[in-house]
């Protein structure tokens, strides 16, 4: 069972539009923020990833806007690992104010050295799905 | 026969990452530019729009990630407009350096009023699928 | 004596440019960021503050850079409210990783109200100055 | 007599806020797609540069905002050198709409090598000054 990781974001101003919502690009900065703590927290530092060489590339990104946030929302996204084949990692995304749905997306990743070829996902990313902290 | 409007885009510094790549996140900016210039060209620029009540907001995005982009690069978006369907307008997009694939994706919009109801497309706005431009 | 008002944030691979060091310009947001935190902390949130008719537009910003940032560092904001004069208000920021000193800066601010007049300053924002939450 | 470069920037609805303005830490980048321009203009495109171990990252920024911009409106950035010194470059920057002056400011670069030294600045810059195209 797919362990789920939640980090709050509070919406700076920056990140309004004229319209008074949070701008349709900035949700996928949010997955990155989640993304960074959920590899921090199984204890595989994205920087500490790069410096082994490991890097993982965007290489599909998706998301559906539910509701508008606004300034100073304290948005929740909800980040689980659905799956890690051969070398891809399939993140999947929840936001929420409250217990209202915000924004859903998922992103995929492909596992990279430092040459830009493609590699097998490193071991200890299975601690992703596993929901194992190291 | 839907026509399709090229924009190009001169990527700017901020837009790198430690990567030296075009961050994820911008090129659903890049699609932003296209649209307002290719409802300009039709003759409906958007601030027109918005001061008519009509509101196109994103309801779904996407974007697959073919090759990096770099500092400098100039990057040209083809967009066309798939269909208007009810309240929905599909475009989608193609980002290319020269003749290299960089990106492509998709938005989805709904024409929306004022007061947040939706509303049936503007007729104008079939400009886009016919290609003749107002 | 002016309170200091602290703020982290943490550095987002977005932010980073192809260097490996923050852009310039994401410093502003991140001085924006830590004004939001002192002015729910004095008792001010900044969006109760738009919602009474009250607006703070920045009429001024500044910055020196000393040291570069990275991306995942933990950057503490230290603001304070150096002085409110008539209708400005002037505000002063250090960014620091751990003790090491990154950007200091400043921005100054009018107080305005919904017809963009300049308006003096609402007497609940010298609790900057004093320190003294509400 | 230095010479004064022009460039012109589309504000993309990205770069509103809930004012309906440009956020005030875009003009920092607006400030780098001039500058960018103008050394392209001289014949030292900031790829070639990079290229060749010459960076010039900015020590300090400063703006002054006179007039909001807005979504759509064309800004054309005024950039010229005022000094090469030592080993700094001081730029100064006008941005206007038509005729109005919106922002005003500057920005202060070092040259460095590849290992983070000071170095003096490469004799094509003086061409900034001197605005002769090379």
């Amino acid at each position: 069972m797919p362990r789920t990781f939640q980090h709050t974001i509070r919406v700076p101003y920056a990140h309004t539009d004229q319209m008074g919502f949070v701008y349709y690009a900035h949700y996928l900065m949010y997955f990155e923020m989640a993304r960074a703590e959920l590899l921090r927290e199984v204890g595989l530092p994205y920087t500490e990833m790069e410096q082994k060489g490991v890097m993982l590339p965007v290489v599909e990104a998706h998301c559906e806007y539910k509701q508008p946030a606004r300034f100073d929302d304290a948005l929740v996204v909800h980040t689980h690992c659905r799956e890690i084949r051969k070398a891809r990692l399939h993140l999947d995304y929840e936001i929420k104010r409250d217990e209202e749905l915000i924004v859903t997306g998922y992103t995929h990743h492909v596992c990279m050295d430092r040459n830009g070829n493609v590699m097998r996902p490193i071991p200890e990313l299975s601690a992703l799905i596993e929901g194992d902290p190291l």
